[in-house]
């Protein structure tokens, strides 16, 4: 009855090498959030269903995993449902519980249920997959890890400082050098569609725009009217066009553009603030960007709003976003509870990282030692070096059987064991083991105070 | 359209104390991991359907969480299935993959579907949550981590060995002094049912013989005539009622009793081998039990048998438990290949851990300090020190609004954070910060080199 082993489409397996990797990249970032008093939480992998649905709209509504209800799930459905076979209708009776989507409506959730636990403002950190039922391709999968730092209950623009911040810490940290934190801010975008006049077409405005590297002015120019875009909108904005220069210069034009809306000056006097602090208090490796057409999650964000891009030269979406929403709670019934956050994009760093060589030598920390066994007495004096450098960390294996030479050599080396102890009959006699360097083939007699000596 | 949030059933929300209590863990069982020479790897959340259903027994299928299909599920339902509105047909035509079980499935389909690039003897461990559709009570949940180690590919008894030093090696690094890793062996149960000479009764008597600590002898034999036990086979059998003493004098007692039984004496052989050894090598804080009612899992096992009780006066089930099984990778096609591994019970090692105070102080790691918000310029002022001592790896913070001081004093108690700064003004002007320890109140006056050093 034996079956051919595979996995759903768009999951993983993840091989040792893999997992080390990912956990170098995982432990990293812990740590940058631990300094800067990040707290981890965890929820559960599935949630009730209403808690999830109607939460990512209608194409998210239709991608979220459901739970099949245990025991006779037909049972409670009605005569009337059952009759129609209408599979959207029958979801609700028959399942009660989903995969998380997210970690975001998760939290939101968490903090309300919480409330009167949760220290404010709370600073949280979450790194846990989520499921999609999303089409698998190429580098979108069906399970993922996300990786969220949020601080709700402040609307202090220190926060945002402190994830520029954060996001410049973790890539140093990843040895991921010239990163491009691009910044944003809801308002400004709300600015621009008051000044523009048209409110409406302030996502097709923002997406030609963006085009502007690839298709020069002109071409935007051109989309933006086959979009309806009127002549004199354009002639309003026409300084973004040929916006240049760093940080202080992009908010200097903005400032003149905007001069006349006041949730526009709003935006430019925040971005102002965070861009000045950030300079001041100076970034490690990455650097600051204004970019007035990012607009992830155009509707959800109402302050700040960011996006990490990988190093010039590899070619790679973004690594990482985020940005302030005023009101995350309320869909729970607590109003009033501004946050902001940023995730990182785990498998896309990865992917970086890898493309780079940059994942240090430690992060396919492994075996050290590999005792050769040469039959039970042998074994014995080799287990008994082996407890004791266990104990000092060090960790050390016993071949299982008193196999041939060559296999066992043969599995240190495709294992990447560094070191191997060669302990027959003379050394158990001298009380002496010889240790092979499996690069170099250097081998050495040592005593056991220089095996810990020289494997340390 | 608020909401009461809240969680299904049996799930559960960890807060950043629990947390950080679990990974202190799961941290020294990995590193503990690491020293033995074993490797991690990760699996999907769900598997197809047909990986873990049939596994695990009829009561098994029936708690394995399904995951209903995508889509128009319903259109696939033929007629004639869908007419009979029976849920056990229904359930493979609507869902065609499901959360998983366990994690020895799991790993048998990995070792399978990956045997070309695995080196054997493969030495896994994996530590991941698991879902089982279970009555939620006390203790038992239906969302938890399961944590296992196993060596795949060798018959070698040294795994056996390090199996039992690993157990030792972690309660000791936990600091869970006085464990008892009980130990049995398959061979040995047949060769008792062999005496015996009543097989199908081995289960009712191990339970029976389970119970002497309770009822005594005369209800041990009286529950044994009352499920049908023979007088003769008691009779038999009687040295293992007051069997005492410790490990060799019970392998002496079994080794009398089982001797006209090969399988029986082979039995003893391998406990011998196992505890010869370990006591030659010695452990650390655990002791190590022969216990001949110990038949977990017993038509799963092969060989040994271990289970770990948590040390005395503590009152909790097993902590940890596993054993050697011949054929792990059959069900998936891959005959001869030989396992033994053990796991650890984590949510139990928690509650023990709390019950004695066991776990460290630094497994509460939390914010080292925190800065006093006294406005804008003083925030700045502080930030530019945040940014310097994070870089440090101190974890410090700013508050990130300048509210009242009592309400930021109030913060840093709450969060159990151990010092906070207060500068403005006059210590601005200074370059100095003042330190304020919040358990003792004391408060100094320090340079940016003086703070490191303190709070280092």
């Amino acid at each position: 009855m034996a079956q051919k082993p595979s996995i759903p489409r768009g999951t993983r397996d993840f091989s040792p090498e893999e997992v080390v990797k990912r956990n170098y990249i995982m432990d990293t970032i812990k740590r940058c959030f631990t300094t800067y008093g990040f707290q981890p939480i965890e929820t559960p992998s599935f949630e009730n269903s209403e808690t999830l649905m109607g939460k990512y709209g209608e194409e998210g509504d239709r991608l979220i995993f459901k739970i099949l209800n245990s025991g006779d799930y037909l049972n409670k459905v009605s005569a009337d449902v059952y009759s129609e076979k209408d599979s959207l209708k029958m979801t609700s009776s028959i399942s009660e519980k989903a995969l998380r989507y997210d970690l975001t409506v998760p939290f939101a959730r968490y903090v309300v249920q919480h409330q009167n636990e949760i220290t404010f403002p709370f600073k949280r950190y979450q790194m846990q997959p989520v499921w999609r039922a999303d089409r698998p391709q190429k580098g979108r999968f069906r399970e993922f890890y996300q990786c969220d730092a949020d601080v709700v209950g402040s609307d202090s623009l220190w926060q945002e400082v402190e994830l520029v911040q954060l996001y410049d810490a973790v890539f140093s940290a990843l040895q991921l050098k010239g990163t491009t934190i691009k910044m944003n801010n809801r308002k400004v975008l709300s600015g621009i569609a008051e000044v523009i006049g048209e409110a409406d077409k302030l996502i097709d405005f923002t997406v030609a725009l963006d085009k502007l590297d690839k298709i020069g002015e002109e071409g935007v120019k051109k989309e933006m009217r086959e979009k309806g875009i009127s002549e004199t909108a354009i002639d309003k904005v026409q300084p973004l066009f040929t916006a240049s220069g760093n940080a202080t210069d992009k908010l200097n034009l903005l400032s003149n553009l905007l001069s006349t809306s006041q949730v526009g000056m709003k935006g430019v006097e925040e971005l102002t603030f965070i861009v000045n602090s950030v300079e001041t208090l100076g970034l490690q490796s990455a650097s600051l960007e204004i970019d007035v057409t990012l607009a992830r999650g155009l509707n959800y964000y109402t302050g700040a709003i960011f996006e990490v891009s990988a190093p010039e030269g590899v070619a790679m979406g973004s690594i990482g976003g985020g940005g302030r929403y005023d009101d995350l709670t309320g869909i729970f019934g607590l109003k009033n509870m501004s946050g902001v956050g940023i995730s990182f994009g785990l498998d896309r760093i990865y992917l970086v990282l890898e493309e780079l060589g940059l994942f240090p030598d430690t992060a396919s920390a492994n075996t050290k030692v590999l005792f050769i066994n040469f039959g039970e007495a042998e074994a014995l004096y080799a287990m008994k070096a082996i407890t004791k450098l266990r104990q000092q960390g060090i960790s050390a294996e016993l071949y299982p059987d008193a196999a041939k030479m060559g296999k066992q050599m043969s599995y240190a080396d495709k294992r990447n064991i560094p070191f191997t102890v060669l302990a027959g009959a003379s050394e158990m006699d001298a009380s002496q083991y010889t240790l092979k360097n499996m690069k170099s083939g250097e081998q050495i007699s040592l005593d056991y105070e220089g095996l810990v000596r020289k494997l340390q």
